[in-house]
């Protein structure tokens, strides 16, 4: 059975607001005069207020990690497949909370919110955020949620950038943190295809220097663009020929400029889709707060020391066939732990899928995750 | 000394036009009613004519392989570092033919050519070629220069896969064939990347569904964006962390979305250049070229089917951070070769430089390149 009524999901969900009051200073030196954090949370928080977890979100996700909004929506939430009752993230056991993150385009303030010091929109003049404004905006929403010290806080990609930032900026704050399919910091050719992408969206003439809201416009082909490129980082070449090979989707040359081969139709697919449902200014502050983060530069590019603050158990996860970022730089992440003495079970998945293997099942993936998790929780009990 | 005058230069070289009255028929089925290659020549055709080297070139190359077309220019020939008296491919020894290919944009017949039929240009309407077409036109132009067999075919690249063709679809006239940094076919990925590419380029408002030219404009950000996007997949990752890392061009982030990494102001530059002196519909047709061309393709797959025909003797070259054809790639080719009977020699050169190492100077690279002409024209003079 799939779908809010079945055992394992945490079922029909109503997205809350938080809204903080103060003003924010970011790290770009501006400050937010106030903000509201979308968010969603699963399970129950026990007596001792030590069960929540926080899911962060990645490029494009949102607060609506598990569940059903509506019971006829498409689909549940992005993480549904790993967040539920007896599922690795067990909302039996645990408090689940995950955010739509500052800048973000589903509900939290961001470029289509208002800019009460002028009343438009704020698009283009949404500040920079980085990953520890993320962090710390979600730590006035865990105090106004009552939760002192996360039992763990746990995302890929960008999101596991951000579960690491919490060791680091809290370190009494998180129990453990789980980083999957993460890094230290971009590659250059990482930062490379994020310009890209950026670029796209900038040259398109519906950009309007981000004020395309205002002008009834969206940039969809830059938007578009970005996806289609986002998209080729995520899977595999192994996949791509798997899923794809160079299959034809009518079964012969067509000798024009239609789209011809089956990833043709894929990419695109993928990236109108994409148009209907994100933000182009959000999206432009994503690979911002991804090409920016870099823990180790305060400590003069030496990981271990940044890391050293850390108190928090750690799991790092990576996967065979990611490219984008490869299980190398999670082994990046893991010797710099331990020369900080953190203690980091390190899980080196074999997978076909790329980068999404981290939104994917999968059983040794899953059984890591919830063994690690298990661990955590048996000593919450102890703890008690 | 650098310049025409250097003694390992060709010196000063004027292109000429070769015209061709007759139909080509294409692989498309349409056929072009006569056309032109451009096309350049260095060194000295022997009495017995045995001693032409034919140069293929890859997406963006010409016809301008080697040598200073004014005394002013900027910088010679794409190949001019391979290509000379006592260089690689010796112009003391070899008379060496590189034409632009047809679609081409530096004067070959192509999309910025008038067609006959309308009296406009032909901008979209120009047929879709393939590697085999310009292997006909280039065998065409060999009959015209009196050259029946070629010591050699060469490229990198897409150059390769001319190469390749030459020695299928002509196995008489290749005495040998040095396929460089090529595949046998492109992966779904490959043909993901050229799908974006294309996408950028269409999508450009300034497009005008190819006609841009007549209205007196250029999609430069479509352009712009598939020679950025070209250029990530030319450098290797480690070489792109080697020249620019994370350095930041004014030495701190700025919190904005201007150029702010070294490798984001690289590839602005590269796709500004490009758009000066490249054309958004050859573009296209290149790319096409490039992911039609699969000579396994009519026998079921079977790549070393395929090459049997193959008379001639192989170098197969690879790069060991070439991740765009990655060394497997050339193996591939270099198995089926073996299988179909041919002699292969292949090289596996370890460098940093990501695909673009087939354009560079390398010593073991160019050694190699050097030993293989060596003998085939010690085979030059035994036959004479």
């Amino acid at each position: 059975m799939v779908g809010p009524l079945s055992p394992d999901s945490v079922g029909l969900v109503e997205p809350r607001s938080f809204r903080h009051e103060q003003p924010l200073a970011l790290d770009c030196g501006r400050e937010l005069p106030g903000f509201d954090l979308k968010y969603e949370t699963y399970g129950s928080l026990n007596a001792a207020r030590s069960n929540a977890i926080l899911v962060c979100h990645a490029l494009s996700g949102d607060h609506h990690a598990a569940g059903w909004n509506a019971p006829d929506d498409k689909r549940p939430g992005w993480w549904d497949n790993c967040i539920g009752p007896g599922k690795p993230i067990d909302t039996d056991k645990f408090f689940v909370v995950a955010c739509n993150n500052l800048g973000g385009c589903a509900g939290s303030t961001g470029p289509n919110s208002i800019n009460p010091a002028t009343g438009r929109l704020w698009g283009p003049d949404f500040p920079i955020v980085t990953v520890r404004d993320w962090v710390r905006s979600q730590a006035l929403l865990a105090d106004h949620l009552g939760i002192e010290r996360f039992a763990a806080v746990a995302g890929g990609s960008l999101g596991g950038m951000q579960a690491l930032q919490w060791t680091i900026e809290f370190p009494g704050r998180v129990r453990s943190a789980l980083l999957i399919a993460a890094a230290p910091r971009l590659s250059a050719q990482n930062i490379a295809f994020n310009e890209v992408a950026r670029k796209a969206i900038m040259s398109d003439p519906d950009f309007h220097e981000g004020r395309y809201a205002e002008q009834g416009v969206v940039p969809r082909r830059g938007l578009m663009l970005a996806r289609m490129l986002g998209h080729i980082t995520y899977l595999s070449d192994g996949l791509m020929r798997q899923k794809f090979g160079r299959e034809l989707r009518e079964g012969k040359l067509n000798f024009g400029f239609d789209v011809e081969f089956q990833i043709e139709s894929y990419l695109r697919h993928q990236g109108e889709t994409f148009v209907d449902r994100f933000d182009a200014n959000t999206y432009l502050l994503m690979t911002k707060a991804l090409d920016y983060f870099d823990p180790a530069a305060e400590y003069d590019g030496d990981l271990a020391r940044a890391l050293a603050r850390a108190q928090a158990r750690f799991l790092v996860v990576a996967f065979s066939s990611d490219w984008r970022f490869a299980p190398e730089r999670s082994r990046e992440l893991v010797k710099a732990l331990h020369t900080g003495g953190s203690a980091v079970s390190y899980a080196a998945i074999d997978s076909p899928d790329g980068h999404d293997a981290f939104l994917l099942p999968n059983e040794h993936y899953f059984g890591v995750l919830r063994a690690f998790l298990n661990r955590v929780h048996a000593e919450l009990e102890v703890a008690a």
